[in-house]
């Protein structure tokens, strides 16, 4: 079948390949509608590998999609053929204790689309779990389905964080997945979510969404002094640091409240600087999050719901036959642009 | 001064009350705007009691208030002559275990207004510590402001029951505080509430405020069935009992969802029976709310971001003079007011 | 193989009885070393059924096993020949959405040994996958092992009751379960634990076990007002309701703390009262439990470490070709047993 | 009265020193028994300051301590004179938000001994809130009261722990506090507790404890390789940081198992480097303590129930005439010196 295929660092190709997939009992087969583009499908793309994940062998990308399901298995009873769904990447092995234990998104042996050496879903069509298909509701297009991927950790981070109704927080990062925070972040009971980032073109986009979402432009503002004297000294309830970036390290942590919650998203490599003696004297604690348990139900239905509107996320939006185009597009990196998309 | 007083069970007055009441270092003293009449004020009204709270001497009602600061004592620091606050009635001891141990309002030494033998603040002036009065962001109304009471065990509701983005809740019984539960879920994470009566006026009311707090007539409808059939049989994450009303029991339990929490919030006498085996057998857990813990900002600043809109339950006003009338008026039982306010 | 047999109520065989077992790759094979006998196994043996569950066709009993590894499948690496373990009894549908959800044991299609119609363990071999099969330590023997699924259950009330060191614990009920909890609960983190009954006989067996298990015979003596006064008016911090018998109920409440914790572990048919009002003033919650969730290692590691000594429970062994009578003697009830093992 | 005062850095003296305390109607005074010496006194005898705490008038020293009531104010009701008590040295602000918000232990104006300008209680009595005192019962000695201090500290990292029953715990640092984290882990739950050091002679007397507590001298062995060895690859379920040794950072999160928490315990000036990836990619989160939250009536318990022994930890005591010398001697650091004490 046809699909985007990274031959090797820095040379896509749109072309035929072939995969072989069973459709289990417990399987659908998605014809894909729509894929967006990750950052780690770019940092595939320009590098060749993320950390110990290289690309040895030509690999299709993509991992955020949605389709419609155009075969089934037999023991599948909650989907049916011609159901627009979106879906979860990575399936564990459902025998790990990892699964046992409910933290299956760390099970070592997870099969995730489009980290090497498992090929993405940015192709014709693609054998799934019924499992980890979710079905859009009336009103929900593909492309917007392929967007519950990254809500999928926003929801995770504001699930993690334990949000109270009320709360104040503070993304740090207003990258796609910053604003995947604080939107999450917002729906999950956050009253004032602040946002802060050096690229103005980004903090306007999320300012735009809510006025309750509060942008600060770290290369003219000071964060600490603005988030104290916004929060009457107090600081935020909850921290989400979703910039990967270390040289937010540690001041973001003196932007706490008392008592308050500090969630890492962001990944990076090398170690940050951490302040102890302040963590403790503050009593703060901290969670860290590493993609999604149990959340595409939740982002389906809060975008359903109205409550998250996802739709004005999708920046731009590619033909498959210029998936190329939209790979160069994105690895362009204008800061305008929250997600490029690739429909099919 | 001027004051509205139960004089004894169904006789009011609104007549001078001599009170002798000192600013201490911490206090402020409070002109009265605004007061709302709760379902205890009226229980007291028509009974004279509520359980072993028996009014035995002339008291004056009310605990739902909002005012502006006319004095205040030389510590007072975070607020300002002027200030237009909304008030937390009840004061714990400091001394307590309770308030060592983070639950304040279960100290049983608790000072809470209208409760007897202490009077309420349906009066001109009322003296009160400033860390329970919340200054009111410009655009808020004396009448919201006082509204931020009953608002507040919603919001304590939806703390204790732990929302997670996206959760489907089930609020048992659309009176006042019914509907409280419902809007703080909804602005607590939840993306669909659904609430249970059997009065079709109530229901609307709560129908009319979101698309998604969605009504359920159970004089007509099958409430086990009726949540099984939306909830594609899964149930709901949360639910909670706020009818206080034991013939809802146990039966909303069969609209938990599996590992589900139920929060119990309506007040009554007597017992009311559990299912233990089925409970335990869907992993259900309980908790309960007696009043709020640190929810009266919260709910100021949920108000204030648009997240939630309290104006709309002010059913119907009266002035302080008619304060009789408007008593009367609540205790009528109108299936299609949810607050009888009064201003001064 | 040789098996005991309910072949219909109150008719015991120990007869041959075809089983055909296939070992998966996943798999062990055990030669059955001990099996105890529970209370739900005397039920099935007088009454045919527990609820729902009837015994329609002759059904081995057991499920609270140990033995030796006597084969195992090609992709078990963490088990070996020879190896003595112990058998958690209830197999999970892998697929399932509880599985996901990290509650496995509250999954509908789980298959749990001696319940109809899924045969017990209480025959010459049994193959069960590797990954429910937990290896005893040097100087832990079979018997001690079989006692690891009871005393799960134990660990899975004292896991949800939360403990923190230092707590003070009551459990209501001095069967074999409400031990279980009170040596759990003593393990886990509680300086006292007070027990209570109305056989002198139990109790007197839980208070010989640890001068901090404190027997209560409520024949004799009022709980509520004992429980009091040791604890200084203050009441436990957590309640284990172990009786599963409803006359125990509402009265156990008031033995609660402020903020304390009520775990109810006891099953019965029908309803209990609840005295919501009492709960909401005293702010309290109930977790409820069913089965146990990844606690044998836990009860493996806490016997292995001398902190729980398991021996003393087991009451009486009986070998294998006396297993009707071992039925027979428990069946009996006599109260100064724990524990009747059947050795094989 | 007689006190040791700091009268500078490095400069101790035993003198009559001029306090006058009034005996408010919630307070006890106490005559004080014993009183160790803690890490923080040693620092302020060597530096004359921690941080920006520094001591600019001669102050008396001394925080953990017991002794005997010999007069009370007129609401203490629970306390009587010749009660034997130990006494928690900080007070909080009682009006502070920190209290209202169950955080007593981070109001920052708090009141607590031997912190400069507040003095100690190295004298011969005391005025102290009854609150803050707590009863020893009969069989404890003034000397064990007075170690109730730092076990506190260990009882608060075990609590915000939430050790589940049968854990395995490392303890990183086997100085006071971290043998305090170890004792209080094992008696709140875990089935065993590594604790590790450079100095054998601080191991020898952990691993002497109990033999759930497995010393690990780091000299000599690698940390990691060996907790990945003992645990069968899977790590520990909590970590306690009680070293305060930038050092340590960040290897040991590699001893934890997946899903674990990590207390910090150790205070340090600085930062330390954390490895943000590897606690997402094994869904680790941190806790940190300061001070303690309601953790003397659960250090007494514990000693009292005899699930902690806390005598043995007393290693050498002075008689008050000997206090220099005592601090002398605490100062010189020998290695096997867990507690130095002195007895007035």
């Amino acid at each position: 079948m046809k699909a985007l295929v990274l031959e090797e660092k820095k040379k896509l190709s749109l072309r035929d390949f072939p995969i072989a997939e069973t459709l289990g009992p417990y399987d659908v087969k998605i014809q894909i509608k729509a894929c967006g583009i990750c950052g780690s499908d770019v940092h595939y793309y320009l590098e060749g590998a993320i950390g110990d994940f290289i690309v040895r062998d030509p690999m299709i990308l993509g991992h955020e999609a949605a389709g419609i399901i155009i075969e089934k298995g037999e023991q599948v009873t909650d989907l049916a053929l011609g159901d627009l769904v979106c879906m979860e990447p990575g399936i564990p092995n459902r025998r790990s204790h990892e699964v046992m234990e409910g933290m299956y998104n760390i099970d070592p042996e997870v099969v995730f689309w489009a980290t090497p050496p498992i090929h993405g879903c940015l192709r014709e069509t693609v054998v799934h779990p019924a499992q980890f298909c979710f079905k859009l509701p009336k009103g929900m297009s593909a492309a917007e389905g392929a967007m519950m991927e990254p809500l999928a950790i926003g929801i995770e981070a504001a699930k993690k964080a334990a949000l109270k109704p009320g709360d104040t927080a503070l993304v740090v990062g207003c990258g796609t997945i910053g604003v995947m925070c604080a939107i999450s972040a917002l729906a999950g009971g956050a009253a004032k979510v602040f946002i802060s980032d050096v690229k103005q073109e980004k903090l306007a986009i999320a300012g735009a969404y809510d006025k309750n979402i509060i942008p600060v432009n770290t290369a003219k503002t000071d964060l600490v002094e603005f988030i104290t004297k916004e929060t009457g000294g107090k600081g935020c309830n909850v921290i989400f640091e979703a910039s990967g970036n270390p040289r937010v390290y540690p001041d973001f942590f003196r932007c706490a409240k008392k008592g308050g919650k500090v969630v890492l998203v962001g990944m990076m490599n090398g170690t940050v600087p951490i302040d102890v003696a302040f963590l403790q004297g503050r009593g703060l604690s901290i969670e860290t999050i590493f993609r999604y348990i149990n959340c595409f139900d939740r982002a389906v239905a809060l975008v359903n719901s109205g409550k998250i509107e996802i739709k004005r996320f999708i920046s731009k939006t590619f033909p498959f036959e210029e998936a190329i185009a939209a790979y160069e597009y994105a690895a362009a990196g204008h800061p305008e642009v929250v997600k490029v998309m690739i429909e099919l």
